[in-house]
């Protein structure tokens, strides 16, 4: 399996939600790609801080990447109106990747429709959103479900890279 | 030797650099207290996120402690000034414990008088700082000097958070 994992960003992306991952990552190896809607474009994070697109999805291919990771803030709520960037979440998932989702990046999963029978969980606020798309929607800080990882807030964000890598691991 | 590190907190604090080495030493199963010159204050980070003390330094023995964080951004300016602190850091060094400081995390090192022979580096800033208080300078992404764990900016956090999970392994 591929060693490229993708972390989606948009303007008022979670700071902590995109970069915790996105070091942890790092540290083991994996070569981090930033994706967002338009590829070279400095998007602002929910605190203000620049995180600048590498691709858009239309320059990467799905069965390249070994995974997706969601930020929450309010990110994902525009990261879902691109039909590029769904797709790409749910190819990820088709191809056997892991696909992670952090607060409000499950809005995405719901949108990507791969949530159907799958145990999970997300900010409290969507709760309603990832039951109608089908999931088994459970309040616990990291839940992982086969190759879709899920986690509530910033306060989870250790048990959601632990598992992250854990489920990476797995499906090499 | 004990599972509890502090991390230190005040005004514009740099936000990634506090979180990033907090949720990771977490996802060890350290005990984390945040500590700043007052306890139970809300301090805001260089990024409008807010880090609320739990302990002062009055309140906590050094000994207890198997590390200290140092985070960078403006609030290690602030951090040194308080003698309370900078005893703490020293104390935690010299009972063995695991000093690490970030970017201007290194300012309060120079303050502790703990770099007399260290290899180590900075935000390149402080490069002067640091070698007036003894430090050999170099400019890489992590220095493991002993118990001393250093980096030069928030783009090298993966390195910091690896090489001070491994250096709080080889104390225990």
């Amino acid at each position: 399996m591929s060693k490229k994992i993708a972390v989606l960003t948009e303007e008022t992306i979670h700071d902590l939600e995109f970069w915790y991952p996105y070091y942890r990552l790092a540290e083991e190896g994996y070569d981090l790609v930033i994706v967002g809607p338009e590829a070279g474009k400095s998007y602002t994070g929910k605190m203000g801080g620049v995180i600048r697109s590498e691709k858009s999805p239309s320059e990467i291919s799905a069965k390249d990447f070994a995974g997706v990771v969601v930020p929450g803030g309010w990110g994902p709520d525009k990261l879902r109106t691109h039909k590029a960037i769904v797709d790409f979440v749910r190819d990820v998932h088709a191809n056997g990747g892991v696909v992670a989702a952090i607060c409000h990046g499950g809005s995405v999963l719901v949108s990507a429709r791969i949530l159907e029978g799958v145990r999970a969980t997300s900010y409290k606020s969507i709760k309603d959103d990832m039951i109608l798309a089908g999931a088994e929607w459970v309040d616990e800080a990291v839940v992982v479900s086969k190759n879709i990882v899920t986690s509530r807030t910033p306060s989870d964000l250790a048990h959601f890279g632990k598992a992250l890598v854990e489920t990476l691991k797995k499906i090499k």
